[in-house]
């Protein structure tokens, strides 16, 4: 784990990692709401080569209604991102924002209570893989 | 302005300030990259009202470039939410992240000398909003 985030070096590959998270994500109660594949952003936009590396938008709608229903600037947080990126030797890293570490967290006690059941969920999500 | 957001109460209506937002993004490099109608995720999931919200994905290629180059990490911080809702009285919030303001711009110095360029142009944007 780093300081700021929530990371796991996985032995899956990458392709793998990518065809499971949806489900591994659902049984969690997250839906993906958007997904964004950056290499292919970075060549159209840049014409630059990168990596494979995805972000997921991940959003539980429940505790998401809970936290703009308490706070409306609770959406800067909504979706979570969820992230796979295939390392050089093939395997892949899975990392996400740590809710619980954010300013929003910090600044509400509502949205604190809600970051750290969705920082759970996604701790359960990591488990999941290998 | 809150603790933890960029803000601004506009006199614009929702559907003038929703249309003018891509542009306005456009202006200071950022595409909007993923855009959720949080109104119709809550209908359709929950089957529960709610007001008029949108969250726009924001990214400027070259910065999240750079970001992802210094930091695969930073990836938990692409794209900015940029989001609209529309008030009570038919006029309407735009808030967004500040990214200065997050777990990885306070842990990684690279990250917060791009945090900071990106947050100037937020700025830049919220401006050009009445």
């Amino acid at each position: 784990m780093s300081e700021f985030a929530l990371s796991k070096d996985l032995t899956t590959k990458y392709d793998d990692a990518l065809a499971q998270l949806p489900d591994a994500l659902g049984r969690e109660g997250f839906g993906v709401l958007t997904q964004i594949d950056v290499q292919s952003v970075f060549e159209q936009k840049l014409n630059l080569p990168f990596r494979r590396y995805r972000i997921f938008g991940a959003c539980n709608p429940k505790l998401a209604h809970r936290a703009l229903t308490s706070n409306l600037l609770a959406g800067i947080m909504v979706p979570c991102n969820v992230i796979l990126w295939e390392k050089d030797d093939g395997a892949t890293t899975l990392a996400a924002v740590d809710p619980t570490l954010t300013p929003a967290a910090s600044s509400d006690p509502a949205i604190a209570e809600l970051a750290l059941d969705v920082r759970s969920r996604l701790e359960r999500v990591f488990a999941a893989f290998v």
